[in-house]
């Protein structure tokens, strides 16, 4: 056999793999598109009719590079979130920025606690810089703080993750909870604490901002409220020094100008985005409505998404998913013991949860 | 002080810091655009009317996340270029790949080759996970292939870059050189052939696709003659395993969905790509001709840039650039020794040429 480059080590040890299948891979091997397209948390009611304007007028625009600073966007974050430029980095989603997050902070072995069934991604990153994952339970359909805190403490972790409102179950913390959590923590534990949901949360959900911490970075996104999950922008917030460490591993030029004109022009019309939130809470009860109308039990959520307690098993709710699928309906579950018995629908357009309710009576019974 | 958590010994050790000061942050510190923006080796003539079409048509589709898979669009380069989609990788420009290169072929202290003057990005992801440069000359304003290869077996490199057609210079080799020097290289060196500036080279520049090979990965991007450098979309080739690699560390939603779309769509219109490159080439000319107005020596390009000797030291480059910015030109220059006696100028529009051509004189007359 020819000999190769070798990859690092670490690089041997991990699979090729993707953290999550996309609904196109799915329909590639089904051969059929999906009728309803509910399991990914994009927002069905899209982008502002704005910023669809502004995207196209700014088409011809795109043999330039963008900005490397993001500076217009920058700017225009921290006045909407009253706080300083340097408080804000702008990134290719939460994604981008937690992959960095991993390789600014893990050496191989370092601990990092996050919830057995919270984000995969998030996962992939830590494991791919050879982060030790160290996991809590989740309580009653929560991420426990204490659980959660304890670990942390226990094992002097470099990182811990928690998703507030959460994701895959749509639960949430109130403010003072999250607050007495991130004050528990080590000054050496650094807090990533995921708001991607932040905007469909309930008042009194996010704890209001306070950059002079060292030890929290805070991630927000353009891709669910703001219906712009294909462009990839997400922001961090945090202090100033901890934010300019990206300026050390960054791509600098990889926010695309695409997405920094539509991430401004979506921050600009906040009419839409109350109209969006409107729309995604009414979906919310229809989803819980219709679940309940089948013997199923909704879980309470402060997410553009609705988990759904099957009732039974894991086995039973991915026959369900299954059953789903095999009609046309797309839609994701939680995967960890005891969370596995939901599934998760993501609130999309009245014509496609339309769809849902149609066709979940017919897969129930398939399943069960 | 406050106890904080800890970034990685490397990540400490790193600046925070840009490749490039992007055109819009000089237009920041001086308080005034720039009338011609001929610096950053972008597509002045903009990408097809049917990719701004279709960029258009998709902007109300923003709201859902890209295939994570970039299925349509790899098996699109595929059969364009006559290899099979896993010979193919999609990527958030080349700037993206390479990061992700250095990620998995790099243990702290590994050696890399490149030329001393060549692509600063390439050496800030080496750099960023703690490769170690080695550098050599350039021969005759041409990256030296005996030079690279004799460095790389010499220092048992596990990565040696190069760029045919070059940039900072514009200079190439023909195929059958490349070709020879990737031979010489030990198996267990990764060669990296950056080619984005492929498309305008002359015929016999690029060797023949041969994706049997473990140890060379090709590199070709839509930013330059295709014009969507603000859209982040470049590709590698190479051989199936090493490809696959990149599923291990890869971003996977980080392939925006307007840059697949427009991808495709440029990909379809090649009669646009053959108009683009004679307007490049016939840019050129004028770029040359300029240059030779002027007393300064252009040297022959296969990119979409020509640089210009400037007839004296790095100094009074320098001065010839920042004389030209104070009249609105916005151009590069290589800054590495002998390299830096000359100033790079993109090929843009004819009106953006024109305003080059008037201002370069009185630029001239202050550097002096």
């Amino acid at each position: 056999m020819m000999s190769r480059p070798a990859l690092t080590a670490l690089a041997q040890s991990l699979p090729e793999t993707v953290p999550f299948v996309g609904p196109e891979a799915l329909e590639r091997r089904s051969g059929r598109p999906f009728r309803a397209r509910l399991g990914a948390n994009e927002s069905g009611f899209g982008p502002a009719p704005s910023v669809i304007a502004a995207l196209a007028h700014a088409a011809g625009d795109v043999w330039m590079y963008g900005d490397p600073e993001n500076h217009d966007l920058r700017h225009a974050l921290a006045h909407h979130l009253a706080v300083a430029p340097e408080n804000v980095m702008v990134g290719e989603g939460i994604d981008g920025l937690l992959g960095l997050v991993a390789r600014l902070y893990l050496n191989p072995g370092d601990k990092v606690v996050t919830s057995l069934g919270a984000y995969p991604t998030f996962n992939f990153h830590v494991a791919g810089f050879g982060g030790q994952l160290i996991t809590v339970p989740y309580e009653a359909d929560r991420e426990s703080l204490s659980a959660l805190a304890e670990a942390a403490r226990r094992e002097n972790a470099r990182l811990v993750y928690l998703s507030n409102p959460d994701n895959p179950m749509g639960t949430w913390w109130p403010a003072a909870e999250v607050e007495s959590f991130a004050a528990s923590l080590p000054d050496t534990t650094l807090l990533l604490l995921d708001e991607a949901y932040g905007e469909t949360a309930p008042a009194g959900t996010l704890p209001p901002l306070d950059v002079t911490r060292p030890n929290i970075l805070r991630f927000r996104t353009f891709s669910k409220a703001y219906g712009l999950a294909g462009l990839r922008c997400g922001y961090a917030i945090g202090e100033a020094q901890a934010i300019r460490a990206f300026d050390k591993v960054r791509n600098h030029f990889g926010v695309n100008r695409q997405a920094q004109v539509a991430a401004l022009a979506a921050l600009a019309d906040q009419p839409y985005l109350e109209a969006s939130l409107a729309n995604i809470a009414a979906g919310r009860d229809t989803i819980a409505a219709i679940a309940r109308d089948n013997g199923l039990t909704p879980i309470p959520s402060a997410t553009n998404f609705v988990t759904v307690d099957c009732g039974r098993d894991g086995a039973f709710a991915m026959a369900v998913l299954q059953a789903l699928a095999n009609r046309g309906v797309f839609v994701r579950k939680p995967m960890a013991p005891t969370l596995d018995r939901c599934i998760r629908i993501s609130v999309g357009r009245p014509e496609e949860i339309a769809i849902f309710a149609e066709e979940l009576p017919g897969a129930l019974r398939v399943a069960g």
